[in-house]
Formats: C-alpha cells, sequence, structure tokens
C-alpha cells in the first residue's frame, strides 16, 4: 500500500500526465481578467440551442471535442468519461457526451465535480484500467438560476454573500505518459457539515471543507504552504476565501502570500456586479483549463495544489430546513 | 495493459473480494418473494423520520453500517465511498453519509449506480489505492414519486409499461483480500439513446444498453451466456426484459435459460399492482445485497453477471422533448 500517504492522499507512482485540456466561457466571463485565456467563446447564453439545458449539454460536448483535437486523438481512444454537472440527474454530462461513444462513468462532487473527475481518472490511469480517460464538467448561469433559485424573469434580489454561477465548462485528457502537467498526488475530502443553513452563503459553507482537506493533505504529506507555487481553491469566493485563510492561520499555516480563489479571479469585481464572485462546476474547470495548466505548461508555476469545493445541496434539502454541507478535493500538478 | 480486454472490459489481477454486504428493504418489498433475504426491514415509509428525503438518507447509513458491523469493520477502515442516488444533487448519499467520516466519491449512473460504485471501488482496491472501500446506494418509492411523477396523494393513473420504484438501499464493502465472493471483471458501458421518449417506458429505454453491454463483455472476454450460472438486469422489469431477451437473440445469443432481472423478482406480480416490475438504484442493489452475494457465498451459483441498469432523464429534459438515453455497467461476481 505504499501508494497511500495517511488516510486521505495518495501518491502516483507512474506518470500520469493531462496531455490536453480545453475551456469554454461565456460573454460574461469573457469580459472578466481571464477573457483571453479561454479556448472558446459562447456567442450569447443559448449558443443557437432551444433551451439553456441544451446549450449546457453543448457546452460539455464541444469542450470535449476541443480537448481532444488539441490532444490529436479521437473519442474512441478514451478508455472513459468522468463527467457530472449541477443539473438534476446530471443531464448536462448525460446528454452532451451521450455521442461519444465512451464508457462514461457519472459523478456528482456539486462545484468539486472537476477534481473529482481528475482524481478518480488519475487513479484509473496510474492503476493501469486506462491509457486515456477524460475528466469534464460544466455550469451555466441560466439553468442553475431556474433549477436552484428563481426564474430569470422574476428578477430577484441577491444577498450580498451570493455568488455568481459561472457560465462556462472544462475537459482534461489524462494520459498514462508523455508531455504536459503531471498529476503527482491527490487528497481527497470528507463530507463536512458545520451547520451553515444558509444556501446563498455557499463560499462560508465551503470554506470548513477546504479547511479540512487542506490540513490533511499537508498532515498526509508533511507538506505546508511553501511547497506550493499556488493554491487554489475552486469557489469559495471572496467570503469563503477570507474565512479560510483565517481558519489556517488559526492551525498555524499562513496561505495568504501564495493562495487564490478561481472565484475571485474569473470576473472584475469593479466592472461587474457578482457580489462575492464566480461559482458553479465551470468555475474551477474552466479556469484550471484556460488559465492554470497553461500556466504549468508554460512553467509560470512549478507546483500547485488546486481543490475543488462543492456544496452538497438541493432545494429540497434547503426547503426541508437543511444545512449545507461542503465537500472538497485537492489534487496536486506539477509543471515538470 | 495487460488489465484491459477490449474496448470496455478490464480484468484484475489482485484478488478483490466482496467481504460484506447489506440490504435495506420497505414493507412492500419484504411481502415479496425475497422477503425473508433482506438484513433490515424499515416499519414503515417514515422510519421515524420527518420527511422521506431524511428517511433515504437514514437508509443509506443505516445499510452502510449494517455492512460495517457484518466486515467487523469500522468507518475509519474505510478508504473511500462510493455513493449516490436518484435524488436532485444525490442528497440521500451527500446527507446520509455525511457523519462517516470518510473520504467521499459521489457518483451518478441512475439506476446502474451501484454497479458503478462497484467497479470503481473494484478498480480503487486492485490499484493499490484502498484496502477497503464501500459502494452504496438507496431508492425510496416515495421520494421518487414525490420528485419524477406526481404528488402522491394526486393519486395518479399508472400506464401499464410503469415500473414501481422500489424502497430499498444496498452496501459493498470490497477488500483487497479475504474471504467471499469476487470480483473479476467489470465491463463500463456507454450512454445508449435510442430514441425512446416515454419516461414511463424505463424499461424498453434501458434495455439498449442492457443489450450493448452485454454484448461488448461477451465479445470482450470472448465469451456467451453458458459461461455464467445467472446473468442478472438491474431493473429492466418485465417488458425490458422480454426486450432484451429478443435483441440478444437476433445476436445469437440465447440468454432466456439463466437471465433473471431484479426488477421481476422483486414483487409478486400477482399480488401486489406494481404494473412492469420494480425499479430504482435500490432494486439492484437490495437483491443484489440480500439474495445474490449471499448466494454465492453459498455455492448456489458460481459465476454471476449482474448488469446495472439506468435511464439518464431528469424531469426537466423529459418536459424538454428529449429522448432517455440508457446506460448499463456490468460486474462479474465469483463464489471461488
Amino acid at each position: 500500500m505504499e501508494k497511500r500517504h495517511g488516510r486521505q492522499t495518495v501518491g502516483f507512482q507512474g506518470d500520469v500526465r493531462i496531455c490536453a485540456y480545453a475551456s469554454v466561457a461565456g460573454q460574461k466571463e469573457k469580459e472578466g481578467p481571464l477573457g483571453e485565456c479561454f479556448d472558446i467563446v459562447m456567442p450569447d447564453a443559448e449558443w443557437n440551442e432551444e433551451t439553456w439545458e441544451k446549450t449546457e449539454s453543448k457546452m460539455q460536448k464541444e469542450v470535449l471535442k476541443a480537448a481532444l483535437r488539441k490532444a490529436e486523438l479521437k473519442s474512441e481512444d478514451l478508455h472513459y468519461i468522468l463527467a457530472g454537472d449541477l443539473l438534476n440527474q446530471c443531464i448536462g454530462a448525460g446528454f452532451g457526451l451521450r455521442e461519444m461513444e465512451v464508457p462514461f462513468l457519472g459523478i456528482y462532487g456539486a462545484c468539486s465535480t472537476m477534481i473529482e473527475g481528475l482524481s478518480l481518472g488519475a487513479m484509473l490511469i496510474d492503476g493501469g484500467f486506462a491509457e486515456y480517460a477524460a475528466a469534464v464538467t460544466s455550469s451555466h448561469f441560466c439553468t442553475a438560476e431556474r433549477q436552484y433559485r428563481m426564474p430569470l424573469e422574476y428578477g430577484g434580489q441577491r444577498t450580498p454573500t451570493a455568488q455568481w454561477t459561472v457560465t462556462g465548462a472544462g475537459a482534461v485528457i489524462l494520459a498514462k505518459q508523455g508531455a504536459g502537467p503531471k498529476v503527482t498526488h491527490i487528497t481527497t475530502g470528507k463530507i463536512m457539515d458545520m451547520g451553515v443553513k444558509d444556501a446563498n452563503n455557499m463560499g462560508g459553507a465551503m470554506a470548513p471543507a477546504a479547511f479540512d482537506t487542506l490540513c490533511a493533505h499537508f498532515r498526509d504529506l508533511g507538506r505546508g504552504p511553501a511547497d506550493y507555487d499556488l493554491i487554489l481553491t475552486g469557489d469559495l469566493g471572496v467570503i469563503g476565501r477570507e474565512i479560510l485563510i483565517e481558519m489556517m492561520e488559526k492551525e498555524g499555516y499562513d496561505i495568504s502570500k501564495n493562495y487564490q480563489d478561481c472565484g475571485c479571479m474569473i470576473y472584475d469585481r469593479e466592472k461587474v456586479d457578482v457580489h462575492a464572485g464566480g461559482s458553479g462546476c465551470g468555475c474551477v474547470a474552466s479556469v484550471l483549463c484556460g488559465r492554470i495548466l497553461e500556466g504549468l505548461r508554460q512553467k509560470e508555476w512549478k507546483k500547485v495544489l488546486v481543490i475543488g469545493t462543492g456544496a452538497m445541496l438541493s432545494t429540497t434539502s434547503s426547503l426541508q430546513g437543511e444545512s449545507v454541507p461542503g465537500i472538497a478535493h485537492a489534487a496536486v500538478l506539477s509543471a515538470e
């Protein structure tokens, strides 16, 4: 069992590479600081589809096709696709990827889905079960609002702690060898429930999960913040990010120097009114696949710890007075 | 890559065992032919909870606890839990398993979730990433009706092709070695969409997926129906079962002698009015964990091929006129 480190972390002995990656983003995301980084920018929220749900399915299909093109692979080269999204019964992935004809493993990790897929895919590669595997996810502002909150036409007020669901998607192709950033370790998170009941404060609900996974990661590997050029969370937003910095500080870790959050990076909050920042499966997916993996490829960073963060609620659980459990999965990405 | 067989199948070189398993079932399931097989029978649909969704969460928690007791393990011995269900955002698993404090990988394969979890868990064990991993799933008639169909109070008529969602749950504990039925191969299914649009004929929608996976399994391993004492699908029901037998016959395979479907086994259709039989994540889960694994342990069968079948629809996709894609994942279970 020498692949295991401590309770939650495994290290890969073989060479697990991200041989290609691609991103899709919407117009609002294009206007942000990372606007130039995305492979495909949608012309509008519909992208020639009749419903936003069909648009989100198209995002999953097109982002995977773009990643396959960059890898110079065909879908039949993939041994597995690991994919999911926020829509009820994960229809973004199910309908979007149905024509790929690839063995399909549906996953649901809320907004941690990208890193859950990357983690599972890396284990399937390193375990000798696949030569190539893809991890795909997406979110769409309009499908998320309609499903989780209010019809867009209602024009509801947003609370200051609310975040803005990113319209975006990302796909990575994992490979047994070759070029591209390397996945060296993963730390799989437990479900953490600190009793936060405000579904409009997801950052606050997810921060304890990110904290728990980050501490487990450092503990399992005997590492600290200085071992990474960049520590990145998925979508804690402005409020969750501050909470995580404080929680880590109390634990004796200063992450303030090299820590960022995709939800804080994707929008220019001076220009657009997104309150506490971006969120959604597509937030970490589009930032990872649009900006971070390219930065690793170009050796801008040598070692990045990315932590996908998810809130495991549904409208039914909130209506029934339940709290919002969080989950966070981490992966170490290396330029070497 | 000698673990791989053909396009969709992998074989395990190590010893992957199901060291324990447990099942939960409702009153209607207790009255069926397998009524004596389940570990826990719920006193009623509520099981002392305020809402049916909380009951379903309790089912996941209790079934995993029962399996851990039988394995003489604690939750901290588990390296991973793979779990999901039919509820929006998989809240049955998320809320039910939050107190386990085990690294959690959420999965969504509709009613194929049990076999998806078993497949992934077996790969994580054989890949050297875990010593013990659990796969858990559930369904509940009342949560499924309220979410997918009509409020129960409405008393809607059911079409003759409709199936009855099983109130049941199952958990398996996978182990790197030891006693218990062995998992020798898995065949992971592709999403199959033959254009069936009737959400009240799930068996018809899922049969082509079961057909595709079964043919892939036979092709990948050079096997045929005679290599198994029992071939078992998850929840095709009476109609889907007939379709699968016919489709296989046209392909040159006679499965009529040793093929059964959990949805046909779980209820006594002479006595209770379940139309085309049982369905839901809990159908294959409770039958597998209540009856089949015990039969393997007692050498009633030597080799069983179990195929979890799922329909990847949501109420939104149906309202938008989409068809019902199906998926099917297979696993070979051996008594030796």
